[in-house]
């Protein structure tokens, strides 16, 4: 990707590519094309006329206060710690720091904590917006594996921690990994706490699905085992709201409140405070449990709806997780088929997934693809996988014999 | 500002500090206090009808996709070159890039172009989100003197352009610069763009104000005049609309749109499409031009005030920036005085300011002071300007011989 300004960028500049994966993307807009390629929470599920309703009441009540540059909103704040305690961690609104989805947090603490060439333990497979602000950065990346039941390898990453020099940094996704689908076991979530407080790495822990679970018992994050602070927990109200406030949050020690404050400023000053109001409205008013309930039970049917239709047409040629809540199911085909080939020949049978290779940060796992249940309607889901079960089923196929070509015209 | 975690933040982190300024301000919230020392644009001013009326047929006829992830917007990609047009600018939708205001295009901008070390010059007397992407970053800054009536000093850019080694990044304000409240005298722009592309060296223009100028003749932006592609310009809703929106663009070259774009992903992935849509409504509603005469109204009955309220009380004591436009008027007092320490004089006599000393790179310019017109009414920045008048005469008075201690107890 020359350009004519490379002479003029920096090492971070020069290391960016354009995103693959966003131009395949492209490819999955038509709209006879089943896309389940994308991110998002059931659009139909999404709080419009609630948030609707609170905007306007804060547009009313606040006036032109609601336009204005403000600093962290303290009612959201406080509405926050209510939500992490009833997750079971202790919480206070000082410890509450306001981001633009947890994008922007995984974006501040790893500035926070890791110089270039630093080492920081990862996923082997992970989401692509950590592989950016940890590869990306030009960190030193260690990975760890994750297992599609028991998620992270935890004897990996004790491992890790013990390797010189020490690590800077660990980031993990807790509930309904992206794209695994995988939750951190139960028996884990202590055992990572403890070894984060004594090897003092900080644990960045990206929870952006926590919420959406839709079957099994909840678990307290990571965090709630915290008693030293090395945890930094990432929520958002991306997924469990609507994608568009742009909205999240990190609980941190309020001792780095001021760094965390002054990095925040350096990119991009503060997040909306229109927003920020309307969101504790909502939280104020009650709202969330009644919203979360109708997402979870769209995204458990339309979950059901994808592990039965995998069930029918790939059983005994594929595997793949089985996720209790959030947005993704990965699959891995066999071995000797690759993914991200497969992809031209799955949009022109008109079904669209990503190639799980993108989310390798060695660039293995070519053989898997992630796939999103919770934006489509279970009826397309089983026309969708039974669209790429075809497509797999004929890569699987030993290729027919050419026919011979016709002989020359002999006249 | 020790803290447990200092083992294990990065260079960056052990970097920044708290922000005085910022702690400073927090004095200003007495309501009995007259503030001088804010930045935001006239509260009244503010378009809330409009919004709200442009929210609401955004919400009434996108639905759930206004709510959404979504890409840049187009419709106010193309609003935004046409605005660029109207400045003089030739500029098409796929060369503007929102941001979440001109913080996050000069975020973007000196990761794209800046390494740590590498030298950067910027203004000496400067906005501190400036000072935080150059000097917060680590670059070797080369300062250039500015003209309160001509703007930066351009001779002194080029003697910094032809020093080896070459800098890699020169950033300016525009109009009514903050917190001198001069532009770029009309005659320097040109040059700046011409010196730019000879150079090679990126020049970012970051202009949040242009837009608000209540007199004199409009300037075209340096960009105007940029034939290589080597003007970034940052413009800003912030301002123009409201803060709350946190909304600006950049207008960069086309080739670099897939950088930018992975760059910022790794920031907070993108700006809410339920504003995008909001202002794109809203210019297209042919809205901006009423709103904007409105606001240059005011801004500029309220300059008046705060020159005037100068010129009768510090007349032969102090000297002010003249701005035909933007927030702020910027007061040289005395070479002796201090305006750090005069401070909690003011606020004893319930005026707040900015010292100016926060904007000065290298740390001098304590004699100074920043005051902001756009957000006092007349009749409040009158009063102020007296209070902070009583101030200054005080500090300068002779200091009065205490009275002879009194004798000791003879019993």
């Amino acid at each position: 990707m020359a350009t004519t300004f490379d002479y003029a960028l920096s090492t971070e500049g020069t290391r960016l590519e354009r995103s693959v994966l966003r131009e395949l993307l492209h490819y999955a807009v038509d709209p006879e094309i089943i896309s389940l390629a994308g991110g998002l929470p059931a659009g139909e599920c999404l709080p419009l006329q609630g948030l609707r309703e609170c905007l306007d009441t804060v547009l009313t009540r606040d006036g032109f206060r609601a336009l204005q540059y403000s600093p962290q909103h303290p009612p959201l704040r406080a509405r926050i710690a209510e939500l992490m305690e009833a997750r079971g961690v202790s919480c206070t609104p000082e410890q509450v720091f306001i981001t633009n989805g947890n994008q922007q947090g995984l974006a501040i603490l790893s500035r926070l904590f890791l110089d270039p060439g630093d080492p920081a333990v990862i996923e082997e497979v992970t989401f692509t917006g950590i592989q950016q602000v940890t590869v990306g950065r030009g960190a030193e990346v260690r990975t760890v594996p994750t297992d599609l039941d028991l998620g992270v390898d935890v004897d990996a990453v004790e491992a890790a921690f013990r390797r010189e020099p020490r690590p800077r940094l660990l980031v993990l996704v807790t509930d309904f990994h992206n794209p695994l689908g995988v939750s951190i076991a139960a028996e884990s979530r202590e055992r990572l706490a403890r070894l984060a407080a004594e090897h003092r790495v900080p644990l960045v822990e990206d929870d952006p699905y926590g919420s959406l679970r839709f079957t099994g018992d909840p678990l307290p994050p990571v965090k709630a085992y915290d008693d030293e602070g090395m945890v930094f927990y990432l929520g958002s109200f991306s997924k469990m709201l609507a994608p568009a406030l742009r909205l999240g949050w990190m609980v941190a020690p309020v001792e780095l409140m001021p760094r965390i404050t002054t990095l925040r400023e350096s990119l991009d000053l503060e997040s909306t405070t229109l927003y920020q109001r309307a969101v504790a409205e909502f939280l104020g008013q009650g709202r969330v449990e009644g919203h979360l309930a109708a997402l979870r039970t769209t995204h458990g049917a339309r979950c059901d709806a994808m592990l039965e239709a995998l069930g029918e047409h790939l059983s005994g040629v594929a595997r793949w997780s089985r996720p209790e809540g959030g947005m993704f199911v990965w699959v891995e085909l066999p071995a000797d088929l690759d993914a991200t080939e497969l992809f031209q020949a799955a949009i022109a049978k008109k079904v669209a997934y990503v190639p799980g290779g993108f989310f390798s940060v060695h660039g293995g796992k070519r053989n898997t693809m992630r796939l999103n249940f919770s934006n489509v309607d279970p009826e397309a889901i089983r026309e969708g996988v039974a669209r790429l079960a075809g497509v797999v089923r004929e890569a699987l196929a030993p290729h027919p014999v050419p026919p011979h070509p016709p002989g020359g015209n002999s006249r």
